[in-house]
Parts: structure tokens; C-alpha cells; sequence
């Protein structure tokens, strides 16, 4: 079974206001997310603040990860300005035991296919990892066309896709990518909608609550991937105010003052991200599951 | 008079394939500006592919660029994901013999207003020079309100703000943002918009194109800004060919072909940016003014 499947659980990276990784708290993390049954850790993903860390702690982050579980996968972010510098993490990422990576066409200037294909090529030709496409226009505004991705398909390495959910219709978006790639592996992210594309057959929630609540998060996975619509409903409800405030604000700030909230870290946001404020706080502590 | 004023000319920066600043291409450039008439050198801006070199690289070339005028301010680009980062990269230009600071609100997860406030009061702190707010949407996802430039502007070192044509009215945005913020020096960038722009009475041309054609961009700046409006359509109406191919392509990746076609450079845009095809290639040669 591919890696990319089931429920793959994205921690935040606790970092020092310096920039360095708190190793024992990503440990810990990554500890509860394998005891709660996670298929697989997404290591240095947005909600891991990737863009924020320089290669050596960028490094010791999946060292210290990838020591602390046993039995299941750490997929990790390579995504980097520089075609360069992203092949260099992917070689880094394999050296410290990673077992598939993530990469988003991270870009300052928008790119374009050719240069997205490019940068692809190389980053997947720098290890012999699976290697996932992670698509995430909010953050590249750049937009996989299911085209595209099947041209991206053809690499070698290339295994997987991580969608946003769609504007549109969800099955229709997921039948668009099956047909223009069928060898990948194909899975969403936004949490809110991720129950509904479990059920509609993808193969992976890439999941922001499931860095925090692997528990829960898994339960939710295997009854949606069962088809067991009723299990499915009753437990993303639970959920359900913690979606609404990562669809209001956001799900990084929302994660890392849960986080803090229930004692995983005392870490804080690389600044210039800020805390979010005492209001919102409070209705982050009354809306965990 | 404020060093944000008339033509700002931003030159693209070449690097080696590894990343590592070309120093002497840097300083023929910079030249070229000066000896063009230009007002200032914009260094590090986005034609400046910043966000693609390494605090080293860019501390080299600012002192290649600050070496190499005698008359006239550099302005640096010192964005940055993280604000230590910025701030640090703030205090290298200043110790390198920059005039001026150019600040854009790099992000990767876009940032909310507190944040960015918070980011531009750090930097603007770290240096006494003046820092000119750099707006650039398309690159960050982040648009400033005038009401909150009004907020930004009341920090001490916080004196111009670069603008990017607005979709709607020109005379409107321009007024808008001198209501809210009287005290602020007010350029647009966009060059195919600044004729207008300089006409409407702004104060100062941000300008790609002036990186490379600094005479004519120096003579269009002139009769606008004196608003002799005829003259200056007539100067504009030379650059109508490329001004098509900016608003085309995006001006990044013309002015690097333009500029090793023109035998200043034969550097290469970073990858995973491309080097345009032959067909685009043609018709750049043929659009030069």
C-alpha cells in the first residue's frame, strides 16, 4: 500500500523564537500521533512552518522525528524558493530516514508549468523517495491543473497529490485528477471537507487535527474509508467547532495555541506570526474534541 | 527632497547558476543607471530576485552596488520570511552604505495586519534609514489598506510607500493613500501605469524598465513630472512594445533576456524561473526601445 494513504498526520514544529527546533517537543508530538494510530507523520508541511526553518534545523527536525516512531512513515516538506536548495533538502530528508517527501511549488514570483515541471524533475531525481505533490494555492498561488499532474505523473518518484478541497464539486474534482494520473495516490486537505472526500474514495486525509488529536482523527479515517457514512457524520461532528475556526482563521494559528493549550509545547509562532488574542483563545480551548 | 522620489531604477541582480552574486555585472549596471540620469538604484527588488539569494550573497551585493555610484541613494530590499531575518538583512545594508530600505511583507502562510505591523515596526527599528513600504500583491497576497498605511506611517523611520497600479481609478488610489498618510512619499510600479501615474502627480517611478533603459525612463519621469503631457506620451509610446510584453509575461523574466541581450549580463534567472523561449525571445530583441 502506498504511503500516501489513510490518515497522515501534520505537526506543528515547535521552534524557539531564534528559529530552532525544540527536539524533544516534535518527539513528543510525533509520539502521540503514532500511538493514536496515524498511518503516517507529514513532517515540515505549512502547519510545520517549513519556509520559516534553515536547512540544519530543517534537518534535525527529521532526525528527531523520524527517531522517535517505529512503525510508521515520516513524509517530509522540502518545498524551498530555489530548485537547488529543495534538492538539497530532499537528500537531507532521505540521509536522517524520511520516507517520502512533500513539495510545493513554493514560489516569490508566480511560476508557471514549465518552471513548476522543472523544479519537480529535479527534486524528485535528487532521492529514490516517493514523492508527493502538495498542492496549495493559498500559499504558491499556483494551480495544478489534473493535466499537469499527469504529466508530473510520469516521473519516476512522483506517487501522490495532496489537493485543497475544491471550489466545485468534490467528486468530480477527485474523478478529474484519477483519470488524468491513475498511478497516484490521491488525498485532500481542509479538514472540514476531508470526511466527505474519504468518502467519496480518495485515498489520504493529509490532516492538520490529526498532528493533535491522532486519536480521533484516525477513527474518523477508517470509518469514512469503510463507507460507514453514519460513523463517519457522528464522529467529524466532534470536530465540527474546530473547523469552523480553522475555516474563520486559519488552521496554523488555531493548531499552535491548541498546542500550547493542552500542554505540547511552549512554543510560539515564528514571528511575524503572531499569537492569536485572548478571545479567540478562549473559544479555541472550549472547541477541542 | 526625499530619496523616493523621480525615477527609482530596479536593476535585475545576476547570480552564477549556485546562486553567488556577479559583482561586476551588479556594479556595470548600477552604473549604467547613474550614468542614465536615474534618481535612485532600487537594489534587491523583485526584478532583483531577492527572495533568491542568501543573506552573504545579498550583503555582497549591496556593497558592489553602493561601491559603484557616487551620486546617487541604493535603496535595498531587505523582505524576508521570518523578522529576525529582515531585520538583520536591514542592518547589513545600512553597514554597507544603502540610503534607503525597501520592505515587502514576504510571507509564505499570508499575513493578517497586527502581524505585519508588528514586522515593519521591528525592521523600521533596526536602522535609522528610511524605509519605503513596498506593496507587491501578486507576490505577497498582501494588500494594504490606506488606513492602515495611515498606521504605518507613523513610525518613526516609515517615510514612502511603492505602490502597484490599482484596478480601478488611478487618481482615486493615489489620493486615497495621501489622505490617509499626508507625511509618506507615494510611487507606483506597474511600468506600462507610471506615465499616468507620474502625471496624476505622484512622487516617485519604481521602475523595471529604468534598470535597463535608464535615459529614456529619466527623460519620461522628467516631462511627466513637469507634466508636459505630450512629450511624455510620446516618450511612453517607445516602451509600448515592452510595456505589452511586461503586462504579457510579467517583467521578470523579459528584462533578464533583455538584459543579456543587450551584452550586460550573461547570467541566468534562478531556477526554478526560466529562461523564456526563442519565439518570446525574438520579440523581445524586437521590443527593446
Amino acid at each position: 500500500m502506498s504511503i500516501f494513504s489513510g490518515l497522515s498526520a501534520f505537526p506543528i514544529t515547535p521552534m524557539t523564537p531564534a528559529g530552532e527546533v525544540i527536539a524533544r517537543d516534535v518527539a513528543g508530538l510525533v509520539r502521540r500521533i503514532e500511538d493514536g494510530g496515524a498511518d503516517s507523520v507529514g513532517l515540515l508541511g505549512s502547519t510545520g512552518t517549513y519556509m520559516f526553518l534553515t536547512r540544519a534545523e530543517r534537518r534535525r527536525a527529521v532526525a528527531a522525528a523520524v527517531a522517535s516512531v517505529t512503525s510508521i512513515p515520516v513524509i517530509v516538506g522540502v518545498g524551498a524558493m530555489r530548485t537547488d536548495d529543495a534538492c538539497d533538502l530532499a537528500q537531507d530528508a532521505a540521509s536522517e530516514g524520511a520516507a517520502g517527501l512533500l513539495l510545493a511549488p513554493v514560489g516569490y514570483t508566480p511560476l508557471k508549468e514549465d518552471e513548476v515541471y522543472a523544479h519537480f524533475e529535479a527534486v524528485a531525481s535528487a532521492t529514490n523517495l516517493p514523492l508527493c505533490i502538495y498542492s496549495n494555492p493559498d500559499t504558491t498561488r499556483f494551480t495544478f491543473r489534473p493535466a499537469f499532474v499527469g504529466r508530473l505523473a510520469e516521473i519516476q518518484t512522483v506517487a501522490a497529490i495532496k489537493l485543497p478541497l475544491p471550489a466545485g464539486d468534490l467528486k468530480t474534482d477527485l474523478a478529474s485528477f484519477r483519470a488524468a494520473a491513475p498511478a497516484l495516490s490521491v488525498g485532500y486537505s481542509g479538514d472540514w471537507g476531508c470526511k466527505d472526500a474519504l468518502l467519496a474514495g480518495c485515498d489520504c486525509w493529509f490532516s492538520v487535527a490529526g498532528g493533535l488529536f491522532p486519536e480521533a482523527a484516525s477513527a474518523l479515517t477508517r470509518a469514512a474509508m469503510a463507507g460507514n457514512r453514519d460513523e463517519a457524520e457522528k464522529l467529524d461532528a466532534a470536530f465540527a467547532p474546530l473547523w469552523d475556526l480553522f475555516r474563520a482563521h486559519g488552521s496554523l494559528r488555531i493548531v499552535h495555541e491548541a498546542a500550547r493549550l493542552m500542554g505540547l509545547t511552549t512554543a510560539e509562532l515564528p514571528r511575524p506570526l503572531l499569537r492569536i488574542d485572548d478571545n479567540l483563545r478562549t473559544r479555541v480551548a472550549s472547541a477541542l474534541p
